[in-house]
């Protein structure tokens, strides 16, 4: 309990990297799939992981812990899933996740998020990974494992907290949704129109240096060089419109996302 | 006849200022119009004229110098011609023009256009009107007046810097038209589509800051306050973004339409 209210218990930081994306088999070749090297800091000792050990864990986390919002993780692929773009992007993504995972005080120390960092043994992966589906403390049952304070808290002043933050939660759906698609459209812009009204002048400066460029006269060839400069500056400032997005939009839209996915754990409610 | 091929021989530079727009009326008060104060830097001496003045002066210089391109003048007022930003825009296009007559060796100094800029007596005035519109030395016969090489100039010579000179200004001709129209439409976006996109992305700032408002933790009131101000910013950067051709696209598509108009001139040949 805090001046701004109750919050989790501190506990002792780490941090985890993820990194190395190897495109491994199992089966003889049969089955193919990308393995992501995971580092935990209290341990330097690298575990190897699939997406599909990943979505596990989140399920797994998401039904035990139901009163903390578990951001989502990186969409499913569809296709393309062994090409390098998509792979880094994945791990980006997944990177995000786990930062944000290991920065929290319940979830980075509970047992299955500790089995999943740190477990290379083959079979104790599956007593472990067994053991945590079998973990009966899970959804509102949570609440059994965690100490009450002796005085209760007063009904009204909690109802009154849960309406302001309900309508918090929505009115921050509503606004990141809205982000979410000016941005989306922002993108387009910037790709699209932006930069094919700058390529439009930049042709026209140049079709007009071309043009200056049958006087031959001495006198004039510097200014024939500067307007076709121009049409280039112009040309350039087209691509770098369409180059923008990468640099602000698109971080944002990924921010963006996760906090949807965060906004959405507080939809049971 | 220099380096880059003949030119006319240089004569005595001078400014002439435009300025002082003034409402006057005559036939008792039946007939009102817009005067301008024109004032020659040999002179310094004022006269007054209005634009149908400069209109015949303009129409007496197209018919004499054939061989010149005379710039247009600004168009006819169809509606609101008292209004001050008419007659402050009219104005300064006015003095555009004459800013380029005043510096042509030979018009800045012929009889027409100093009786223009000198006459301040209305029967004198007159008086070289009729002279001016009686000048036999007019279109082709203007050629008369000039002193002419003793050696005849090489016929294949001329036909070729003729075609040269031909395919200049039809390819300037398009390409100034291309530039006005690509200006035009430039204009457009940057007071429409351009400024709505910023907008649009302050809008959704501005919204997410009420939201996050419902927060009233001292925690987060900077936090609050840097989301509203990022709305704020959006929307001024819209803001620029409309008032942005006023500083650049308009004083180009004013040159440009003064050049299209000098091009308009070659027509004839």
């Amino acid at each position: 309990e805090t001046r701004d209210g109750p919050i989790w218990a501190a506990t002792e930081s780490y941090t985890c990297e993820i990194k190395s994306p190897k495109k491994e088999s199992k089966l003889k070749g049969l089955k193919s799939f990308i393995a992501y090297q995971v580092i935990p800091s209290f341990s330097n000792i690298q575990v190897s992981r699939r997406y599909k050990h990943f979505d596990w864990l989140h399920k797994m986390l998401k039904e035990k812990f139901i009163c903390i919002p578990v951001p989502p993780l990186p969409d499913k692929a569809i296709a393309g899933r062994y090409e390098d773009d998509f792979i880094n992007e994945r791990m980006k993504q997944l990177q995000y996740w786990m930062d944000r995972m290991v920065r929290h005080p319940v979830i980075s120390h509970c047992d299955t998020f500790n089995h999943f960092l740190t477990c290379t043994d083959e079979k104790k992966w599956k007593v472990g990974k067994r053991k945590a589906e079998k973990d009966e403390f899970v959804g509102f049952k949570f609440f059994y494992t965690l100490d009450t304070p002796r005085q209760p808290l007063d009904v009204r002043d909690v109802e009154s907290k849960m309406e302001t933050f309900q309508k918090f939660v929505k009115g921050m759906d509503d606004n990141v949704k809205n982000l979410i698609s000016v941005f989306h459209d922002n993108r387009k812009r910037h790709t699209g129109p932006f930069k094919k009204e700058f390529s439009r002048i930049g042709g026209a400066f140049k079709e007009a240096a071309t043009t200056f460029n049958m006087d031959i006269g001495s006198y004039s060839r510097d200014l024939t060089a500067a307007i076709d400069y121009t049409g280039d500056t112009y040309n350039q400032i087209g691509e770098m419109y369409s180059k923008q997005p990468e640099k602000d939009i698109d971080p944002m839209h990924d921010m963006l996302y996760e906090y949807k996915g965060i906004l959405g754990c507080f939809q049971m409610f």
